[in-house]
Formats: structure tokens, sequence, C-alpha cells
């Protein structure tokens, strides 16, 4: 994750089921115990190895990041399609996508006055880039957008630096998503942006963000906390800052890119289907081994551990790796449109989008009673201490059925250090432990073959959440 | 801190007296008592505002880090002298001191095979460059002293590898200051090794390291524990890796620099003189806000607290920020030379340099004794949570000082993040804290001030503590 669009997951409460009643039910459901069995084999066959580690490890190291367009994707996607089939799955293949295809180029940052200092900076998603010779210029330092509109007829002809502390990522991303469009419209002639992030060490972290097409397109970029805070430091001493900025990135043409697909049919509803996965594409920084590397593999991981146990479930369960998820998206939008007429019988969608850490539970979307139905299955995963499912958003990906009516769910994970390494140079392997990546194979596998086996179909949303959900606004 | 030839601080228990015996004897010390009201006032002069930090700040955001022989240093000094002479402290003047004047050049390092990726590198202080092409080779990764002698025919033409996982400073960093002879003896053609930190995002951590007058000198340069841990794993899957490493460091003729010196004069006993300090140089990376500005800082803040609290103690107390404590000691040498004379006089000497994060009290050497006296001080330190007192080397520029029998402290913190941002850019300002900094200033300023006010001067090491040390092994 995460384009800056997303709305941002919330725990609420289910109306009608206090919680310790919907425990005392969860211990006694019919649909836990029957599952009690293939549960534990899928937990303890996931957690045998380190084998999703090792995979993932093998993707990233081999083809570094994945961002939409470049060789490095298409080379990984090709390795994961002949890995898949390697490992028996059935139904392997791409399908298409066209996607932006953004490119980096040369870029740098430097403070020139009062003193020159070599700033960390990254370009962030989508820039623009500065003319040839860069752009040099006085600096404005805001915190927030009132700041900014209070000093309005400062802005013209200055680069703003918007030093605002992380908060939350749904908060604080909005300045990287909507900075340069705001600052343009006062003549600002370029942004910088604290990188958004909750711990930092001068890494800084690049991720989309977006113009107006009614507003002067400036370049923005990313500088390391620490420098973002060293700038705004000085000017609150009445220093004059003046920096100067050079970046050379460029939009190409659309180039075409793949969503990947495995499956193990349904014995007995093989036209219904249960997808679970992660996108395959990253940032052009580190290894993209959190996000969403490791969502990707420990999907295909959990099929494989399905095969490999001979759990083959009475409905579909397909892992969908999408491409594009960072830059726009154009993967889920493909996925959606390609199966459109198969949505109605899209029983679940599962994405992991928030790194494989410790594995805590599920979010989940699509109304109360599939909200009380992954509480029961979840209560399977009692062994990893796993079992907590709350509502909230789905993941980008999975937005997009989500929209047309499919139940959706996010593995809810312990993201303390998530905006760590987010989007930023060290996004790689060593920040994941195999076993909390196992736990995680064993969380998305025994959600997806429950959800693809049991009689009766998850619930979708019926009337009742349909008026509750119209009453929250986006 | 620190040079690798440093001796690890050991916790060691005090012959003869129990812990709980001391603890009861102190309550009733009337040293304690007698300095209870001063200590009170210095503690909450101390915590009353951020001043500490916002000085330390000034200074690393004015000048930025403080490598011996850069103009940086040299107008650092200049501007500490002025605010000392400012602040109305005595007898503030510098004194000289030639120190190594090592440069990094422009430098890199990239994977050329199996896959072109460029690494986060940055040169070790004080090697030699490479040519001028710089040196591409093979490379073989090893994990230990011993793996490297097993596989030494493998050695020739290579450039080896260090992957040691942190355990501590004192184990790990062995491989920073030696691994360049070792490597070399056996054939090496240039070293790497993982960087020396407990914690990483990407920032290669650099530091001193050292050459053997009889064996060739060879290129040392630091990774980030993100790719020597990378490139570890591409080896033992069996890839053969080739490396391009080049660095254009230079060794220049030795620089002057000075150390600086600020006094509060004594009332009784002037020439007798109590020693706090901190280094004034750093590494040529981040703001070396933590390693040590903080230190230094906090030295001045403690006399500069005193001084406004009108607390003149009976012996002299002098602030001394030494120079070159990180390329080789000049400074320290420098001072114990000039003051050789005055050293049966200096009653105690301390020094922080392991960032000022939250104090939990000091480390002690000079004798059972002088560690007694200072558990009864510390008892001041009970407001503050920090009365920890235990028997521990000495940081380095004050290990000068303590080799000719001066008693000698360090501040002991809370470092669980000092080895993630040591050494590195992340060395900024951001990741002190301006409550914590305070503290540190009060515990230096409460000490400092009670061993130089109390009728009776800290006692030295006795013959019982002279064959105890003298067991020790360095």
């Amino acid at each position: 994750m995460k384009k800056c669009t997303r709305v941002v997951a919330t725990a609420l409460s289910i109306a009608g089921i206090p919680l310790a009643q919907a425990s005392a039910q969860r211990a006694a459901t019919p649909i836990a115990s029957r599952y009690r069995t293939a549960a534990n084999k899928i937990i303890s066959a996931s957690l045998a190895d380190s084998a999703a580690w090792m995979r993932l490890a093998e993707l990233t190291d081999t083809f570094g990041h994945r961002q939409s367009g470049s060789a490095a994707l298409d080379s990984a996607i090709d390795w994961i399609v002949a890995g898949m089939k390697a490992d028996g799955l059935e139904n392997v293949h791409t399908e298409p996508a066209m996607v932006p295809h953004w490119v980096r180029g040369v870029e740098s940052a430097a403070l020139v006055k009062p003193r020159a200092v070599k700033l960390h900076m990254i370009g962030l998603g989508m820039s623009v880039g500065t003319p040839a010779g860069g752009i040099t210029a006085p600096v404005i330092v805001v915190h927030s957008w009132q700041e900014m509109t209070a000093h309005a007829s400062e802005v013209p002809g200055k680069i703003v630096l918007f030093d605002v502390p992380f908060t939350n990522y749904g908060e604080t991303v909005q300045y990287r998503g909507g900075g340069a469009v705001q600052a343009a419209k006062l003549g600002a002639v370029a942004v910088l942006i604290r990188s958004v992030s909750s711990g930092s060490m001068q890494n800084p972290h690049t991720g989309w963000m977006g113009y107006d097409s009614a507003v002067k397109k400036i370049p923005a970029a990313a500088l390391s906390v620490e420098d973002a805070a060293m700038l705004a430091r000085m000017s609150a001493r009445g220093q004059a800052l003046v920096v100067s900025l050079t970046m050379n990135e460029q939009m190409l043409p659309d180039a075409p890119s793949r969503n990947v697909i495995a499956e193990l049919r349904g014995s007995e509803r093989p036209d219904e289907v249960v997808v679970l996965g992660g996108h395959i594409d990253s940032w052009d920084v580190g290894q993209g081994a959190m996000d969403d590397g490791g969502g990707a593999v420990a999907a295909w991981e959990a099929l494989r551990t399905m095969k490999r146990l001979g759990l083959r479930p009475r409905r579909t369960v397909r892992v969908v790796l999408w491409t594009n998820e960072e830059t726009d998206g154009r993967g889920a939008e493909a996925y959606r449109d390609a199966h459109r007429s198969e949505l109605p019988n899209h029983v679940m969608a599962m994405e992991s989008d928030n790194g494989v850490f410790r594995p805590l539970g599920y979010r989940v979307t699509g109304g109360r009673k599939a909200l009380a139905a992954a509480r029961d299955i979840a209560s399977l995963l009692a062994p990893l201490h796993a079992t907590k499912v709350s509502a909230g958003g789905p993941e980008a990906d999975v937005e997009k059925l989500a929209e047309l009516g499919v139940p959706a769910m996010s593995l809810d994970v312990d993201d303390t250090r998530y905006f760590w390494y987010h989007h930023s140079e060290a996004d790689t392997m060593d920040k994941l432990d195999p076993r909390e990546m196992a736990q995680c194979v064993a969380l998305m596998a025994v959600m997806s073959y429950v959800i693809a086996d049991m009689p009766v179909s998850l619930p979708r949303a019926d009337a009742v959440d349909s008026a509750a959900a119209a009453k929250k606004t986006r």
C-alpha cells in the first residue's frame, strides 16, 4: 500500500452483538468445530519451515523492486508464473493490464543558503521533473494547510515545505497527495514534504501524488524526516532558506503489464470463487519486500499449502497478484473488468498489504453477517493468537471488488514499524520475520479454505448493512 | 564514541560491600544530606526549559558535522568559545592539538554480478582510497575470523565481506577495526563489513579502522546492514558475486585543531580540578548530535547552570571539550600533556559520550572508595531515577587521565538506540529528547558540583584496587 485515496480502516462495533456474547457463540459454532482439524493442519504445515520467507527473499534478491513498467516487474512475473506451475497449481496464467510508466531520473536537493547541505530527498511518484537546470528558490515552511493559507501572500515564487509530523497515514498522507496542487494554486514553484513516516534514519519515503488538470503541475519531492525538521528549525530561528531542487522524472507512454492468477479449482462449485492476493508491483526503492512482495508471496504460499495438504475445497480458491497498485490501480481495474460477470459468484476477496508482520486477525467489510462468520472462522486461529476480527476498509485492489458487493477481508497485522520502512530504501527482507510471515500464510489459508469449503456461502451485505454504509461518508 | 580500542564497560560488584548494605549506608550519609538542597536546585533549573537541546540544535544546524581538520569544526569551536564567554564562564580559552586530516572522497559500491544494484556504502574512517578506476572483484562472504581462515585459499584477489551480525559493540567492532589487516594478510584486495549497528534503515555506519605497517593497506568500507545481508543470502544460494568499489579518500597532512576550556574557579582550592566534558569533533556524517555534540553541550550547560545558580564550589570545575576523539584521540593526549603537572590535583574527570538519552546514573573507575562516594552522591539523583552507579571503563578522552590515576566517570544512559544512529547520517537532533538531555545536564552538574565542593577529596585508588586492576587484562 497505499495510495492516499485509501479509506482509513476503523474498528467498528457490530450492531446488536455484544463482544462477550459473540465470543460465547464462537466456541459453540458448527463451522469452527467442523474445520478445526483442517485449520490445525494448515497452521502446522505453514509453521513447519521458512519456505514463504525464503521464496520472498529469492524473489526480491533476484529482481529487486518492481515498479510498474519496469523490466524487473516483468521478469518477476515470469518467475512467479513458472514457480506456480512448478508447484502444480491450476489454471496458472496472466491477464493483461496497461499501466502508467513513470520513471525517476537523476534527482537531488540541496540547501544552498544559509549554508550548503546535501538533503536526503526522493521525488514523489508521478511528479513532473524540474527544468533542466533545476529550481533554486526561497523556502517557506508550513505545518498545515491552514498555515499555508495564512501566509498565502508569501507563497508565490517559493518552494513550499510541508513539515507535517506523522499522526496517522490517512491524515498525514494528504500533504503528499495534494500538496503540489494546493501550493501551486498559490503560486509555489515546487513542493517538498516531510516524509510520511513514523520513524526515520534519513530514509526519505516516496509514494503517489496527484495533479489537477486545472492547476499548474509543479515538482514534488519528500525530504527525510530529519532534514525537514532541520529546515523547520532553521526557519523558526529566522534564517532565510534557499533550496536547489533537480528532478529529471518523466512520464512515458503506458506500458503493458500483467496480473498473475493461479487456482485450486473447487470440487463441487468451481464457479464460486474465493480470491486472495497481494500486489506484485512496488515503488522503485528498496526491495518491495514488505510492500507488497510479502502479501503476494503469502497468498501464493497459502494456496500451495492447501495443495500439498490435499485440501481441495468445494469452491475455487484463486490467487490474484495484482499489478500497478502503487501508481494507479490498473491491475485491480483490469481484474474487475475481465471478471465482472463472475463477480456475483465471488464469495470473498482478501488482500494482505500491510506487511507480513505478526498477524492479529482480519479486517472485514461486507456487512454484519460476513463479519460474524469471519469471527467464527477466526476462532480457529487461536493457536496463533490471531482471532481479532474488526470491521474495516479493504485494501486498494480488493476495494474495486468490494465496491461491487464482494465481501472483502484484509490481514490485520502488528504494523508498528510499517511506516518506518514503507516506500523507502529500507523496505527490505531483513525487516520481515520468517515465523511471522508463516503465520500470515496460515491466516490467509485458513480463512480462504474455510470460506471456500463451508456448506453455506459467506453472506453478503443485507439491507441493514447497506443503510449503515450509506450513512458513512467517504 | 568510539574507537575500537575502547575497553568495554562491565558492571563489577564492589568487593566487600553487598549492595543492600551500600544502599542502607547511602540513606544516612552526611554528604547526601548536605547537598540535597543544592542538588534539587540544579535539577529544577536544568529541567525548567529546553535550553541545552536548543543550544545543541543551533550548534548542529549551523555547523553540521564537525570532522577533525574541517572548517566546520573550527567554526563550531569559535562559536562555542564566544558562547561560553557570553555566558560569563571563566578562563574560557582553547588549547592546541594537531589532528589527523583524513577526508572522504567520492565513493560508491555496486553489485555488478549477478545483477546491477547500487549498494548503500560508506568508507571507513582512515581507509585508503581505491585506484582511480576503482576495484572490481569477486566477493567472498564470511561471518567470522574463523570462517575466513577456513577459506583462506579463496581470499587472494577477492573482496572480503565480513557479514557479522551485531552482538555488542566491543565484539562486533573488531571486524571494522581489524578486518582490513586480517583480510590483506590473506591477499584480499578490499574489505567490506556489515555496518556495526543494532538497527538499520539503509544507513551505513562509518568509524575508525586501522592498518598495520607490515601489511598492505587495502580499502575498507561498510555496507548497510540490509545490503550486507542481501549479498550473504545471494552467496548462500550459490550465486557468484562481483562488486565494484570506488573510494577517493585521502590522508592529508595533520591539521591544527583545539580543545575548548571553560571554568568556574574554586572558592577555596582553585588548584584542585574536577573535569567534565565531551568531544566536539564528530564523523563526517549526520549532525554529530548524539556523538558527541550532546555530551559536549551538556557539560557546557552543566557549568552554566552552576554559574547562574550562584553555586561556586570550593574546587575548580572545568569543562573540557576535546577535539579529535573519533580519529585519533589527539585532543585527549594534548590535554593530558599540557596539564600533566596538574593531574595529581585532578579530583575527578567525567565524560558523556553515549548519547544524552534518558540517564540511568554513572559508570565509575578509580577504585572502590570512589565508587562508594559516587553511589552516595548519586542518591541525590533519586528525583530523576538515575541513581545507578556501577564500575565501568572510562570514555576515550578521559581514559588518558584515568591511566594516570584520575578517578573517572561516564554518564550511563539508556542507549538502546545508540547503535542505530551512531556514525551514520541518522545521528541528528530529532533523535534526542529535550527533557532527557536536560536530565543529563543535571546529572553532570550534580556530580561534578558535589565532588568539587565536598570537604574531603574524592578518594583515589588504593593498593587493593591497584592489585585488582592489575589482574584484569586489557
